[in-house]
């Protein structure tokens, strides 16, 4: 544990979880976000660190520490990714979803496994969907972002036997109440064996992928 | 207007509106329910009266002032169905929902339209919709009923180009909260031209439906 | 469908179901609401793409590739408006529902069905409302667009037998919750045969009302 | 103050605030309910004492120590009604609404004023309402109670110059989430001077319109 | 009516209810603000016109056509106060209610009532409102302004026997939800004959109260 | 830890924290009631075990096995009641607030604190509460215990200086949604210092007061 | 799809997504659950079909067609378990959160994979879980059950690499509403990686946790 | 009491409850703050005066009348610190609960007790609390304050004995409504003996553990 003074920095998840600590930009001055991934990467040279939420501000500094900015995810990686195992489909029904989904793809890829992106297939065009069911068929695990109702898991999920992680996103407007409604839509999917993250969670929907495919 | 004391009845709805005074049984006494329909049925008995939301107290009440009762709509009527036109129809998603469908239906009949009921044809089995697609291509209007996350209204109205009323049904538990889940999402529905009503009203869905093909 | 990288245009929904595919502006940046409206109106010279939920931004890029732009609606066209069949009301209940009304009508028209609109009729001064009951007398559908406590839907359907589509706005403050009371308002309106869609959504009523009067 | 050991009696509230202590059945005992109403008509035996939300067992009690009960209103009342002052409406919207209206009309009958009930002119039938307007102008006071959407106060504060007071009640199923969207739709009225009251609050709207007209 | 193209402004609310029509400047731009101030005034130069929820440009707008500004209350008048009949208390719990008491305060006087304000008097110091009790009672009826946990009305209610109206504020934060605590508190009052308007509607509860004294 | 099967019970609670373990009743059969207090008896026979949340079939499985019942408190207490060390004042607001003052009093007791009762005092009627005021001044800790609108830690807090814990109850209809307007009032009360448990938790804040009075 | 008349069977899911189809015995009669496992049984005689959220009278007809019943689970198997690749733990935080966790073994074993369940090792002691480190380690995926605040899972996350699956219960009272209080906690959770199903859903988090350990 | 006009500050609170009167900085101008400060000042220049939630506009207008100024807590003092009696820890569970963690530190050092800090010791790496275990045992009363899930005090409640207060913060996004989850797992802790104040309270919570402490 390395004591940052406004923070106590996890050195050693990785030992314990197999994962590495990652860095919550949010809430967090640019300097803060900087200092701790420096002091993270300081320790493990090997393999990338990630730090997620950044604001413009912090992914300068970011970048002014030698990290790597992903401006559709809002993130910054900073040192080499790792090898991957298992490929994770990430399958979003909007052009509104991409930062999510691009979340989810560079916390899988950083965790270890490889990210397939698949956009813009909302259920109100079936079509879209059935026409990349041979895809769907080489994934080890999909994750699946939609926001408004979120229907796609629902169907998605009676497509596939993989595990498959759904993330609602605040996209919509009224009654979706910052993606309330996606969230509980797919709490209560009657497709069976779907699990679900936090509105937006992009971050968490990648780390369990990634340990789901690495099991 | 007929005042029984205890209500003031709308005997010319159907001059007004098209529509017959339709006797809402929740909150009513076995008798109260019973006056009314005959009261109604007395002024247009060339056309059925409907009760709805029914206990089986009212039932009983119902059947011996003459009416039929209709045992899984929780419904009874009394005088003849009217003649027919226009198609509407009633696709549900599970079993559990068949008391919100069967209300739908025949509401539709008595409203002058005739109901086709599909049933059992949820999103997490997609092939099963598939399956009655042509059928679907018959209708001039449909209901679709759907209690948990909802999902069903969407991936039909992506199919279809009439118009489509979406019922969310209470079926479900945890975070359905009673049918909320579902209907945020239907009101969130990508689909576009989606139009909803209450939790479990299957009535309310009826008489849109009905009002729609006799335009 | 056409693949434009960040979005899989749905070019073919007219022959699936009858309208035009539709641009949704939020979340768009103003070059992507442009390039998909030039995309849309290249496959379908012949009528009228429209864009709405557009930021001033994303009206003048819609503005710079030939469209035309509606400011109250805050929407946009490209492309000649289709033929007209039947007659829609939007029926508004104050000033402050205007953009919400305008955005109904627009998509009315350019789903091919004549809007009529009339304004500021809120139900606490029903003098007004019941002043243009002829003019209700001559439409085929109405749209009632209402904030606040949203009870101009429920007075309106006892006037009228026609489809009605009830909006709920997001004018109001306190306890309107951002246009929850008038959206639960509208849907446990005690006048049989209202359906609702999203607050703010004259987007979809309008559809639904354009599929309804050319059923 | 009397104590009685479960309860701290209010003896003066009537010096303090002109009207009487009133006996709040609800999760109280029948036995409890007999020993306040008998311990307030001893000390006030010239003015009726009021106790409300009494279950059947309970109305036993009251009767058992000389109570007149009331069924509709589910209350019982000891001692003799006072003179009354000044006219209060009660307007109700349903059938279903008539318990509520007819706790708030005894209620304003025991505090001093002269209750005049008119039921079921809920607004999907104007013409109900229209017809009684010469009977509004009457009045001195309103008090309005309806469930579902809550809507008749405004369309009655439309018409009327007199303080109206709102009474939600919890008639309705679904979206209605147990008289909460009447509720929020009476606080957002946009009829001017409308106040609200607790769902089901007959009893609080009868106090409050009995010191209204008494002012 | 006037039809002012935008609004149809009602000129003979003052025939029907006894109150002038006042006009709601949220979501009004300064121009139609200052319009109906202007149409309303010339109908009823006797009497003065009121604008309430102001935006600074607005009462800049107002100013411009005569207007008198009230800072505080965020509204304007145009015309002569009407002549004042009987007392009304507008007490307020801290500092932070003073906009809401002042919007209450000016309604009254337009409506034809004298306002007395008595500012900062919440329940944690019970000793500052038993400081005011004299003046409590020379009231004839008593609007109470409060936030946080909207505690101000029970204790007052439980002291004086006149009309009481509760204002819930959206003062405070966390858990109060932008005035829901207020106003849930307000509603559940356990003294008799509170009644409560929308959160921040200084505004309603001054057309009550004005309404109230002069029956 | 004892290992029933069915649960670990944590026999050394009482070194870890001071307190002992207690037996949750509800969701619990009679047998397992009688089971754990047996076991836990067994481990300290020199201090009262306590269970609470108890149906009346757990109440007679309690007292078969030796214990005390407390029918007020829903409780049973098995062993002898330890010393007491400071004084605990338990104020309710209403006759229906008894039994979460009872089980409050009993923790109490049995966490080795003299509980002092006060009951019905509610903020209505405020000379009841300042009647009592010599008695609270000799408390060195208090539980104010309120259903409905909350208020009355407020007031209390306003008066004193020692740790108040208030205690919202489910006193209480319509919009006081099983306590939640009394939580949300007690939570965002304006008398500094005072903390919240959970609705109907007289058990908790029982713990708390007894921790806080032996500090 | 066998079409059973109120359903439709769905008898290939195994084909499709590895998983048999299952009874949701919730909104069935007891006939009809016995029909279904019935007709699955017949085509799938190798592998146990299962039946959840069974009434007593559901359990009594699964016993009557040779299923096996599983009282705690409240569910039954009709059928040989298949083998089981993997191991699952099935972390509960207390005894009344048994059916829950039962029902998810159950899930578990008939979907191909080892339970392994570990009882009562709730946060507030945290020696218990502490002391079954060492059998957590030989996990493949860990299904963790709690209700009331739900840290459960974010504890056990922070102590392991493998996926985690949290399932909130409706254990609780007061402001846990039902499991919503559970279910917000888990989704929240500090710990990366957790996923979560629905309230109560023990079924949902079985079927996702055979999928990930036969991946 | 001083009448400011805007304000009327209580003078007196120490004398009534032994904490001084504070100033709510929100919602208050920069010279309100200013002005209040100086005449609290003026009365008890012997002991500290606090100004909390301060903009730094207010927090400027602190410094220019001499008060000293805490950044991360945005609050002002004025006068010096009060002696200190007993130990109060205040445990945070991450870098982002900082603000509110200092709000809660100040408090109690103004209101006569020792702060001790302990940061950044969330649940989802144990050992970080486990490290600082020997501290814990040395405090009188914990402050815990977490946002997120809110699981640290029930973690923290199952270590120690002493009392225990938790402050939920607005940490986190999506589903965490604002401090909502963690307010209702703070409220749902199954360790015994946790008291709770508003989101992001610090001040309440210094108030109560001051007060804890001196008892
Ligand atoms: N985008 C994200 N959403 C949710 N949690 C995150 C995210 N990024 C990082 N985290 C979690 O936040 C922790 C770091 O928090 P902190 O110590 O405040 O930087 C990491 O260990 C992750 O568990
Ligand atoms: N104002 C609107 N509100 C809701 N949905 C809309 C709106 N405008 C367009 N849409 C829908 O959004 C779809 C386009 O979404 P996108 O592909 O993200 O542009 C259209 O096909 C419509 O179904
Ligand atoms: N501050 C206010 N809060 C609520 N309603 C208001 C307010 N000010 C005016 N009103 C109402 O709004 C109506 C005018 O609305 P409008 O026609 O949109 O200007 C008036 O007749 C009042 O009934
Ligand atoms: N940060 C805070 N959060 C909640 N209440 C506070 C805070 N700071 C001060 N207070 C309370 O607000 C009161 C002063 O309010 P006011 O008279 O409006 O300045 C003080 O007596 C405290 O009870
Ligand atoms: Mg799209
Ligand atoms: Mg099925
Ligand atoms: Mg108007
Ligand atoms: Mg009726
Ligand atoms: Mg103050
Ligand atoms: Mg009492
Ligand atoms: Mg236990
Ligand atoms: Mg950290």
């Amino acid at each position: 544990m390395a004591d940052l003074g406004f923070a106590r920095v996890d050195l050693d998840r990785e030992a314990r979880t197999g994962d590495p600590e990652v860095v919550y930009g949010a809430g967090k001055t640019p300097e803060q976000v900087a200092a701790i991934l420096t002091a993270l990467h300081a320790k493990h040279p090997e393999r990338a660190v990630l730090a997620t939420r950044l604001s413009p501000e912090a992914m300068a500094a970011a970048r002014a520490v030698g990290a790597e900015v992903h401006e559709v995810a809002r993130a910054a990686t900073l040192g080499p990714t790792p090898e991957h195992h298992g490929r994770v489909g990430i399958i979003s029904a909007g052009t509104s979803d991409a930062p999510v989904a691009a979340e989810a793809a560079l916390t899988v890829a950083t965790h270890g496994a490889a990210p397939v992106e698949i956009r813009d297939v909302g259920v109100a065009g079936l079509h879209r969907l059935l026409a990349v069911r041979d895809e769907l068929a080489t994934l080890d695990c999909v994750i699946v972002v939609a926001g408004m109702e979120g229907a796609l898991p629902s169907v998605v999920g009676g497509l596939i036997g993989v595990p498959l992680i759904a993330v609602p996103t605040s996209v919509g407007y009224g009654a979706s109440f910052g993606g309330l409604a996606a969230l509980l839509g797919m709490l209560n999917s009657c497709a069976p064996g779907i699990t679900v993250v936090n509105i937006d969670n992009g971050y968490g929907a990648g780390v369990a992928a990634a340990r789901i495919v690495r099991v």
